[in-house]
């Protein structure tokens, strides 16, 4: 099967350029200061950010406070069954959404915080990961909102925008956000991390079969671009209304 | 605080002998044979049914399939964030889980198949495991029935229904189906399973604080007794339909 | 084979609402303040009280004592090696343990002592979990007497009795104090603690085959509470003579 | 304090070329083929032979049988509580005792065999790994005769006796079987093990504090053959009689 | 301090566009099938090639060879210690080394065949995992040489060559090949794997501080493809030569 | 095979009572205070000593400073690879290794001082946790001096030198510094390490088939103190030069 049918569609109908349907349920749960049901067509992320003033001794004497991610896939979330266990893949995944998002605070400002962002997926079908980072900016920006709301912190440390999505080559052809159909058959497999402006955070990209050229590079960053200026603009229409007192 | 104000009513607005708001979202997400979001009031439990032909081999020897059931909370599920490890009490739980749901299935009728039913808490405001159980039933039933209209299986194994709630005293008063505010003052806490027919299947009492007698143990027993015939017919309400083909 | 014989008697000659033979060997080691060798036929449990006033941080700033339990079974203890491992049942038992231990003691009043009461199962011939509790509470209240006498409590912090037994049923016939023979193939089985006085401090009742009704708990309940009273008057006869001094 | 007094007598009353008080107690407990307390003064080890016929597969293919030790504290063993796990030094005391009652066993000529000894310490005061030698000898034999016995082998594999004992060097003066009192202080400490005909085994000797000569050496090993050749006339007799039919 | 002083150097006096001295040194220690010390600067990376025919049964059944990775750093490694532990970033960098190193093998056709490539760095300035793919890929050329040589494979499996570099910017300065020195400062930090003909294997880059922009990723694109040009001559110079005979 | 050819000659040349070629190469890496690599014939360790001032607290109450060693093998190091994992024979290698440098080290001397002397075996050929002892207190020597050099300490805390060597019995012949070759069958194997003066620091001595006699470990005594008095002049020869500033 190609990558595209004659009429340039993918299998599931979009265009190579076409994101998939998007969706940010604020508030899917009520227990931590912020919590984003992420969906990028079946993929769902759902993303919560506790607070806490619990800083590690080290941390505390750095003046700075502390941000990490986590992120696990429940056992259902994939047809076959996904065992409860942190390999190697997971850390790798958390780190990144840690790096990602520290970008987005101002950690020097908050100094007794600690902010930890859960990313569980719910169901897994393709960009898990740049859905927790799009999602987690969000319960982030929410937590540190209400921190705000509630007198605990003057201003908001938050100092940026963040949103990822992943590209990928079939048999030459650039595609953007791949659903797992995709993603397996995919000769290269890039996450793209973009601030507000469209300035890169993190490039990762790899070649699952044979190498890729310069200029496929610059047409797979390209694609990112163009969709994570869709999901800033998304997540932009979601803080437009602040978030409601809790 | 008293357990009930004067016209004895609880301080969400229920009598003592009131279930909260109960829903079963069948089919919550889509990538496993059954998928049940179990609502209890704010409690929040997502089972899922994974079926596979993976029997470990001494089962395979042994004629019977296998079902284990897995529990665990997400960390955003609780105001106070929950490390992701498996602990003693978690371990416990899923213990009663497995025990009560391989009560409703003939595992001599199915040689060859492992069943996995996974309950992630999404959010925890008390009753969590009986939640588990009424969910990952739910869950269970449907991952079956559709391997029966696929003709994997040519009858279904299922032979019983089961249901969960708790109860517990506080001040001396018996109250049904307690939430965390509840929970974390009772004296006396309660988990009780049983089949469609009110017999029982589990039962786990606890004096956190002072002993209880036989009556109050009664008068407990005759709450879960009323909470679990309620719950089974809203159980019966989901089943009515059969799951839609996947 | 059915429970009992014509004579209603069980396989081993007792009839059903008879304890085993039961032995408390007091001092059985002598290194820590309490040490209690329980015997239920075969089954013999050693159970040793240590004290000491390492409390851990969290807990000293909220002034209470801490008590814990542990529980394990050695190697040698069935027939089929047991492997040292800490397995789910493990924690699940010494949590049981250890709730139990905690009504008899007032943990305000020793706010700086942390006691530790391990039961190791020497041999394992049913009812390990029921004579821990038994034999803890010996070794507890020993440790904590010769406390009182060396001038290192005032006054000691125990406020009450414990003890537990199992029951079950067989083909419909309600057994006390089950060895091994015949808890493998109960079709329900309890674990029952009381207080002194014959209240219930923890109900934990499990339908390994067919569910049961309310009457035949009640039934179990009965048995238990006869058990349990002979069990208290054995505990009352050690306790009769201070321990020695150490 | 001196290691000896005037009259060349140990804090405990002993010369310093005597053995503790030595008890072995055949089936002390009654689930495994062997089960000794072996009782060296205040030193209690409880070491249990258990046989199966589950030898791994390399092990199977290699056409021999398979004997490994495991050694433990109980954590009520100690004035100071032992924490439950397996360290370092645990490892190494266990590889010693597996090491030195391999050599009495023709493995070669039970290939389908394999032998757990568990040597569990019920009290340690000094001694507690040359005890369990000691013990483990004669729950092995017990094990094996009893396979004789029952015709599960046509004749007997052990090929050897084994025996251990402690020695150290205090302010020069050289001591055998040392209580922990003694060990604590011991500037160099040995375990010696030999067979029934006082050849070595296995020597282990560490300086504490200062070196020690050669003669030094000399001396402590005359002594460690003086208490040996006393043990095994111990276990000889024990052996004299047949383990009971069980 | 500036990345460059006024002429144009680096503080180790390099050119921004100027690699380290680099050094391969062969059949560094013998007892693997191949063996190299890579050496960038005074980062000493010790890579081996062990060739076992050992492959997982679920990899047999699927008729592919198995080539894995694992990367460590000697405590003593850098001047403050590192533990001897695998956490999250050590499984990040060993999957990315086997990602990179199975580009260049044809695993189908040595199907019986695992090979376990240990990248131990024994001297970390900054570089190793990018000198852990280098010395890598000779070490398991050599391995595979040698089983032509040796008759065990009728070809050699090896299609590609590879190769890699870091890159990074300071105060906008594009740099190639850091030192630990720069590492630390560095704003972007890039890792680079190509292959022989120059083509992209892996991209990986992170915004330490702040984003970076398309241009400033093409100028460190452009930067790691020089270095990397460097660092195949030298490679393919050592594998001029074929390894000695074992 | 015989241990000697007619000419008295072992495999590799050697008369039964020489050593391998020595080899301590200084200096070999240059992060840490001290590292030398090690090398006895093909053996080689790479040991390094790493000095901090973060002494565990329960320690510095103490008032002694702390010197632990760790051992481990590269997987690279013998022709079967070697998986990295902390098993019970290697937390025995270090703890011996641990024993052995502590009695040349005044702790009392430097009580805010923790050392740690890593061994990492590069290439494993029989001896190497003697040559770890070897090289392991060269590395500590060093890195003590350049403390004294640079003015951390007044005066080095070193009291003593120490070495150690491995002897064996094969068919009777005593052997002594054994390669993997020799060790491998031999019916006796000892560990032994001494001060500069001869004295004993720890004997270890192990019959893997037959038992040994008083007259055999005397020779196998004679044969260890004449090798170590050679290692302990090529030592000397070492520390003659104090090792260049840092």
């Amino acid at each position: 099967m190609n990558a595209i049918d004659g009429d340039g569609r993918r299998a599931d109908g979009r265009r190579p350029d076409e994101l998939r349907s998007l969706r940010f349920r604020r508030d899917f749960t009520t227990m931590t200061g912020g919590s984003v049901l992420a969906e990028f067509g079946s993929t769902q992320v759902l993303c919560t950010a506790s607070v806490d003033d619990d800083v590690p001794r080290w941390m505390r004497e750095s003046g700075r406070g502390w941000l990490t991610a986590e992120y696990s896939m429940l056992p259902g979330s994939s047809p076959e069954r996904v065992a409860r266990r942190v390999g190697g893949r997971t850390k790798e995944i958390q780190r990144l959404i840690g790096r990602s998002l520290r970008t987005v605070v101002d950690l020097d400002a908050v100094p007794k915080l600690r902010v930890t962002v859960d990313c569980d997926v719910l169901q897994a079908d393709g960009g898990t990961r740049t859905a927790s980072i799009c999602g987690g900016y969000l319960a982030l920006h929410d937590a540190l909102t209400r921190l705000v709301h509630d007198g605990t912190l003057a201003e908001s440390p938050m100092v940026g925008e963040c949103a990822a999505v992943s590209v990928g080559l079939i048999d030459g052809v650039g595609l953007l956000d791949l659903p797992y159909f995709e993603d397996a058959r995919a000769d290269v497999d890039f996450n793209v991390v973009m601030n507000g402006q469209g300035e890169l955070v993190e490039v990762q990209g790899t070649a699952e079969g044979r190498p890729f050229t310069r200029s496929q590079l610059d047409e797979l960053l390209d694609l990112a671009s163009l969709g994570i200026s869709q999901i800033v603009a998304a997540q932009r229409a979601v803080l437009g209304e602040p978030p409601e007192p809790r």
